[in-house]
């Protein structure tokens, strides 16, 4: 089979390529080939796969390309994020709303010119949710919850559930939209984004170096590893229609943790020292942002696909230090 | 002031236009021009008013032109409706969401000029509401309900409500969202929509004519009449961002009605003889779509801006009966 990543070199995107390759099959036939579309190359170990194909550039360049090729399944990742489409509105757009818009409809003129709908899986995102003074959000939000998104980023994923819902209606694809819970720790280095001290709190200290924490440890919000986000993924592309229930998103597992429970976390798997690397600063302007993010998530569909969140957040400290051991200094904290 | 009403030749626009130039005024300001586009011209005695200006052809072509143009306010009404979009997917998607965008980003573009918002309405419909496997539809559908549409002209619909939605969040209009219920009863001819039967069950008895009901008289209905409706536009336009609370479309107003409580109500109003036109005709086609339509709806926020639905549905029918009274033959039905 011929699979296509968006995103593929992105943080999700090239770890899904991962395991994909690892397992070397999906919904039980072989994986021929992966083409992988970013605006980046994606890293030298994926490329070194004969299995791989990267192609790189703005996704909405490259779907005219992609009318006349077939596909059996898309993973669509690539997205501006939160923190681009605030600061460029028309970027947003482009990025999350035409590209979307083009991938389905070159899916489709394939449909139309007599090919078998495409599965494709989209992955959507928590930040579909967000309180509005006529909607409270409640203390977890459900795959049933109203979303009422409060910024361009979760405003764009949630039309996108929508098209890939009536796409999939009339048939043009077989689409399922995954939200994404907020996916830590990531690597690298601390980016514009409000959520990056959701990362930087336990990367930071890790690596021997300050971070600080911008919000109360009281703030509680949904997170999941990077391995769990994977998992989620490739378990809703090969859930059955009826396994999946219904067109509309559905949430993924979501370990709901403090910040306090997650720097406990942090001192218990790597010591008080590095605990001790955390310095609360407060930040208005992040705090506030933080404030209008869902405290927890539940995810009753997601389980129904045999998908459980982590059961603590020790066990996504593990995974980070497990997937960082290569990383130069990205240890460097540890006792 | 100056005003623009996009679909203003159609059922709901032109009703709209009138009710506007016979109050002369809106949200305190004097009208001074009212700008009506559509594919065809309005009506003549709405062309004979000196403050009416009309633009004719597809919203999209027209709206490079409104980029250079100051509004005062917008009732953005146009739309493919429900039987179009099912049939060409491509003029639905055109016809609703990409002049929708465009409509929005003429706006904004002025915005970035340096000119104040434009406040918009955007008509919505109870279309936004469909039962789905993993969220069935409640009795009656609430502002709050979960909208998970079963066909394209609903989910237009949804995606620029959350549209409208953001480019207030940005400032770059202050827009506001209402959905229509079924607006009831619509004069002319029946036409291909799976709603037509609403109004033909009412119009053809009174004009002497047969009519086919398609569904079982126990099935029930959010209607509306076209006064109501266009009051509600009005006040939804009027209304503070305060009253309006959030930026999440409002239901307006809906009489909940059995099919067998409007016969009931058309032989109270124009005699058994009339009543006695409808035939019951099971349409297993159209009992299909409807049974997907919500049952019933609530509007507690539009309540708060003073809008109540009708009492029952004779009102509605001596509405009708009022209407028409110029319009030759279609009364001859009545004793």
């Amino acid at each position: 089979m011929r699979l296509l990543i968006t995103g593929g070199a992105g943080f999700v995107g090239a770890r899904l390529a991962h395991a994909l390759l690892a397992r070397g099959t999906l919904a039980g036939q072989r994986i021929a080939q992966l083409v992988l579309t970013d605006q980046a190359p994606p890293r030298a170990e994926l490329l070194a796969d004969a299995r791989v194909q990267a192609r790189t550039g703005p996704l909405l360049e490259q779907v005219a390309a992609l009318r006349d090729e077939a596909f059996d399944g898309v993973f669509h990742l690539a997205s501006a994020v939160s923190g681009e489409c605030e600061a460029d509105f028309d970027l947003g757009l482009r990025s999350n709303l035409d590209s979307t818009r083009a991938l389905l409809d070159a899916l489709r003129s394939r449909v139309e010119r007599g090919a078998a709908a495409t599965r494709l899986v989209f992955s959507s995102s928590v930040a579909v949710f967000g309180p509005d003074p006529a909607v409270p959000l409640p203390e977890r939000v459900a795959d049933d919850t109203l979303p009422t998104p409060q910024t361009s980023y979760g405003t764009h994923k949630l039309i996108c559930e929508h098209l890939v819902a009536d796409y999939t209606r009339k048939g043009y694809i077989d689409g399922r939209a995954a939200r994404l819970m907020t996916v830590t720790v990531r690597p690298g280095r601390p980016n514009a984004a409000a959520s990056s001290f959701f990362s930087g709190i336990i990367r930071e200290p890790l690596a021997g170096e300050e971070a600080l924490l911008p919000v109360s440890p009281e703030v509680s919000h949904p997170v999941s590893s990077p391995r769990r986000t994977v998992q989620g993924l490739i378990a809703v592309y090969e859930a059955s229609r009826e396994a999946f229930k219904g067109r509309t998103a559905l949430n993924l597992p979501a370990l709901n943790v403090t910040v306090q429970q997650m720097l406990d976390a942090l001192e218990a798997v790597a010591g008080a020292k590095a605990r001790a690397r955390v310095r609360l600063q407060p930040d208005a302007r992040i705090a506030g942002i933080v404030a209008n993010w869902p405290k927890g998530a539940t995810a009753a569909r997601a389980a129904g696909l045999g998908l459980l969140p982590e059961e603590n957040f020790e066990d996504i400290i593990r995974q980070y230090i497990d997937d960082c051991a290569a990383t130069p200094g990205a240890l460097k904290g540890l006792a």
